[in-house]
């Protein structure tokens, strides 16, 4: 049992656009699958709801907001998310992998922005009723490199500015330095598997799956 | 100068549905707007904003939501409100009149649901950065007398059933009695005139409206 009391267990991704959350996310899904047997939910914030997409819509493409207002919208987002999908699924002893979560608003909110920390971190506390990942991954990128792999035409967030995203990822780090047991900081500059394979043990030794073959090791019944 | 550091009159209105909040809420501004020769900002939560109308629809016709959800939607349309439309007609040195603000929340949430009085009251001022109303009339009626007026359609709050209307009747009460510089609670079951007449002569002590003529009196000017 992990410490939000279910048999489930929590990986979120954080990092900036075009850093490969989305790929890295898919692909933990599929191995924590293969080991574990358990049932893979992938979800991301904001928008990981039918409320949440409205919400996404308002936050990453609406007029423009005070900083409360975004930091309110996000927590409901991330309320809601919590409450209609991720401990539901936590409950089932489900695996949960989520791009974004609550470090993305203290990163992005309060290290790019005009709150402080620890306003942004109590609202999404309150708005999960505490609910941490057992695992985080910063995959952590160069700002002008990710942004350089964005293809879709930028919202909001993604044409604020090279400093907004300097201090979003100092912010990052910050915050992964101060919890090493729930973050594991990796260089998102690698390859596609050479990351994926450094995702798999971190997540690994953080959800106490111990003895269980990473990506490019034989299974144990495919030995011999 | 008012508690909120502007030059503007904050009036806001509560009570449950079908008590007449809209109507007296008009008379009120075009009494103010006589008396006074301010301009009258006439608004409401949830959707007083473009913002706000999305999340009215999300909040009263949506699918269901936690308690926190429903809190922080709330949150953020007063938020967006506050920041975008009330604080700056404040500056400019208008009277704003809105048909329902934090109270409301305070009084549906905490007193009708789950959470507490704390928490809903607390989120409310942060979303605001502490903007309370110079005057809160409370226009309080039996609920089951409230809910005869009504003839749309009820949505979700208006199907809660009686208990959580009596709940939420007495967190208003409750709240009245608390911080009777800024409330006036008023029996709505009179005629509108005699209603409107107490409005006027109860928001204008609290805004230090000295000496203004009180509906049904002459104007000054109208004198000898």
């Amino acid at each position: 049992m992990t410490s939000h009391g279910t048999d489930g267990f929590f990986v979120s991704f954080e990092g900036g656009d075009g850093v490969g959350k989305t790929t890295q996310s898919r692909l933990l899904g599929e191995w924590l699958a293969r080991v574990t047997g358990r049932d893979v939910v992938r979800t991301r914030e904001p928008g990981g709801t039918d409320l949440g997409l409205v919400l996404r819509r308002e936050i990453l493409h609406g007029q423009d907001m005070d900083p409360r207002t975004e930091a309110l919208l996000y927590a409901a987002d991330r309320a809601h998310h919590v409450a209609s999908l991720v401990r539901p699924a936590l409950e089932r002893g489900d695996v949960v992998i989520t791009d974004r979560y609550l470090d993305s608003s203290v990163a992005y909110q309060a290290g790019g922005r005009t709150l402080s920390v620890d306003e942004v971190e109590n609202l999404s506390l309150w708005a999960t009723d505490g609910l941490l990942p057992d695992a985080t991954v910063l995959l952590d990128l160069d700002p002008t490199v990710g942004a350089s792999r964005l293809t879709a035409a930028p919202d909001r967030l993604e044409r604020a500015g090279d400093e907004f995203h300097r201090r979003t990822r100092q912010a990052y780090l910050d915050r992964a330095a101060q919890d090493p047991a729930r973050w594991v900081v990796l260089d998102a500059s690698g390859t596609v598997d050479s990351i994926h394979a450094a995702v798999c043990a971190a997540v690994a030794e953080r959800l106490g799956l111990t003895g269980v073959p990473l990506p490019g090791e034989p299974l144990s019944d495919e030995v011999g």
